[in-house]
């Protein structure tokens, strides 16, 4: 077992502070699926896969692939990687860190001159965030082989179509099938990844292995009530619609407090007419709930949905709850758990397993194959942000116990 | 007692309906003060006293003013009167019919001949709504001689000054303190004026007897937590600003719940970053409270402030909370309560006194002489809309119960 060296992770963060650099912004990241900077930074990856010993190329999407070859050529490989692409002033670890770090790993197993009985695959997915266009992880499902067609006709702000901006970029609309893989040439799909979170942070760990990708929905409620002056309604008269609405939020609060790993949360509310001395006639919230055991989400949807409508029925308002998005968990395989808890337990680091309440490009290659993350203590949690953080030590733990899996790895 | 006919009422709305001609949008109801609407308006009305029998003139700042003297010239005065000034895209009774309703009863006791043992004014307010300059009442505080000449420099949309634009009405600025009368020359004042709630349409009464007009507090509420990612955020380690505000939205209307007059509001509600996926950091909404009884108001807002702050206590979040306004209860004077429930009772109607929950230029009228209200029923109590509504009977009652009342009228 070699660790990384504090220089080498240095060059390692040096890598992802360049890449940083790549951004349609100046004094910030923001790096869009198609851009000219998705292609400079793919380009610029690709030469670095290139130094390491890998056979590198953009695919048909945009992604950027290499190929580290085993013992023998053709084997099947494990693949590593994580997404290029950022949301708007973006942090710079979010994304290159499950790129560079397997790179990094290449580098030093294939300077060690270490043969291995798979091939190793790295890819840079092109589009994780679905902040160009209103889709997402379109790099992750063309290499799954789930690519949806009808996405080439989504439009961005410009009214940029995908399959016009895959033309731009130099992409040919009738290779994006070349893009997928045979599950039969793929080991296992495994994503290094800052948790985005704060759950390692408060528990003093640098990294943790995920059980899962949350299930998540999202649902938009509108409360109907009848406006009123604020002055001369009486309490008993009014049909207050806000009022309401703050049940409805201690509800949704109280059952996912119930649950151990379910997430709830009502971010966006507008209450209209919305002015201080008007009560509020109609209500619109936003829910979003998550959790890795989707009959539990379900069933804490299916009573919240009830409790919310006992609220407005007391109340004698309208309640209406569309949903407008629902995912199903993407459960990490148990064989690529223990086998990360391994490399953790070789470097004498505590084993934790948490969900991942954000989305990752495995929802997608879950599809192809069995799927696992570890995921990096990042600084107070934050992330999508440009005070995105994590220590040298941390990136050098994690790194390490990276390389640890990937040279002890077992196919299931 | 003399009622009004439905012909002589169907008069009274039509001169409504003239009045609400002028205005400064085409398709709708909007009279600014010191517009050249306004001009119109307080002119029509002033020729409709001079028909009625009264002197009529503008006074210094714009209010239309109609003398009829009593039984011998000079007799101080019972007040009656409204505003003429409106809300954008306003209703037709709000302020009109408390201004034309008396004028209609001078015309009927002028044409019966009978003698008052008092004089008789009536006036018609420029400024009650405070729609157009950032200040209210400047009308009635000019009656009451408590105009503050710090607002000539308030400015509207356009940037023209209160001084400007009474300068442009045709207004002498040095001539304010004239239209202030002495209270030795002034009996009381009394407003008819529509609910605008829902209280006399609930329980089926044509009119009622106004108590107070409500004192009211206003605040603005800041809860700073910390923003999250939907997803990634543990229930227990979130510092959820709208959960928070939600509870103090509830503890406000248990509070104002708890008491049959108290009422509370908060009609507004701003989440930062304000998006379905993020834990709201920061949440700003605003509290309406209002109430017939001073002591009772105070008390509560110190039980809410105290309960939000342990709230947040609680969540571990900070909250500050600014008053913006605040206004004491104008008490009506009870002889003259009296006075307008005998009238009432002289109709065979039932006696009901309620507070006024918004605002009226009693507020103002009080710091002169003593004030009081009558309330005339409103469709679903509807106001500052064009879908303001009364019917043809209630107005019928009610400017035959304001009739009884002034013939009957006894000084203090």
């Amino acid at each position: 077992m070699m660790s990384f060296t504090k220089e080498e992770t240095i060059k390692l963060l040096g890598r992802i502070e360049d890449l940083a650099l790549i951004s349609e912004q100046e004094d910030g990241l923001t790096r869009l699926f198609l851009t000219k900077e998705h292609r400079l930074a793919a380009e610029k990856v690709a030469g670095w896969m290139t130094e390491a010993g890998m056979d590198s190329h953009i695919d048909a999407v945009g992604n950027v692939v290499g190929r580290y070859e085993g013992s023998q050529p053709g084997l099947p490989c494990l693949m590593l990687g994580s997404h290029l692409d950022s949301v708007r002033n973006a942090g710079k670890f979010d994304g290159p860190l499950g790129v560079l770090a397997p790179l990094a790993c290449i580098e030093k197993i294939h300077s060690s001159g270490h043969q291995l009985p798979f091939a190793i695959e790295i890819l840079g997915f092109g589009d994780e965030e679905g902040v160009r266009f209103p889709s997402v992880l379109m790099g992750s499902r063309a290499v799954a082989g789930t690519f949806n067609y009808d996405v080439l006709e989504l439009t961005d702000k410009e009214e940029i179509s995908v399959g016009q901006a895959m033309r731009d970029f130099g992409l040919d609309l009738s290779k994006i099938g070349t893009a997928a893989y045979k599950s039969d040439d793929v080991l296992a799909y495994v994503e290094f990844h800052i948790e985005q979170g704060p759950v390692l942070e408060s528990e003093e760990l640098p990294v943790g292995v995920v059980s899962a990708i949350n299930g998540q929905n999202r649902f938009v409620v509108e409360i109907l009530g009848i406006p009123g002056h604020a002055g001369t309604v009486p309490m008993n008269l009014r049909r207050d619609a806000l009022s309401a609405a703050a049940e409805c939020i201690l509800v949704i609060e109280k059952i996912c407090n119930d649950d151990t790993e379910l997430v709830g949360t009502v971010g966006s509310i507008t209450a209209k007419p919305g002015i201080g001395n008007a009560i509020a006639g109609n209500v619109e919230f936003n829910i979003d709930i998550r959790g890795p055991d989707d009959a539990k989400r379900l069933s804490a949807i299916d009573e919240i949905k009830y409790l919310m409508g006992d609220v407005c029925k007391r109340r004698d308002l309208l309640i209406d709850m569309k949903m407008t998005f629902e995912s199903d968990s993407c459960p990490c395989a148990p064989f690529l758990m223990d086998q990360l808890e391994s490399a953790l337990i070789s470097h004498d680091l505590p084993v934790r397993r948490l969900p991942s309440g954000a989305g990752h490009d495995g929802m997608a290659m879950i599809d192809l194959t069995n799927i696992a993350m570890l995921f990096l203590r990042c600084e107070k949690g934050i992330s999508h942000n440009p005070a995105e953080s994590v220590t040298l030590e941390d990136v050098r733990i994690g790194v390490s116990v990276l390389k640890e899996f990937i040279e002890n790895f077992k196919p299931a």
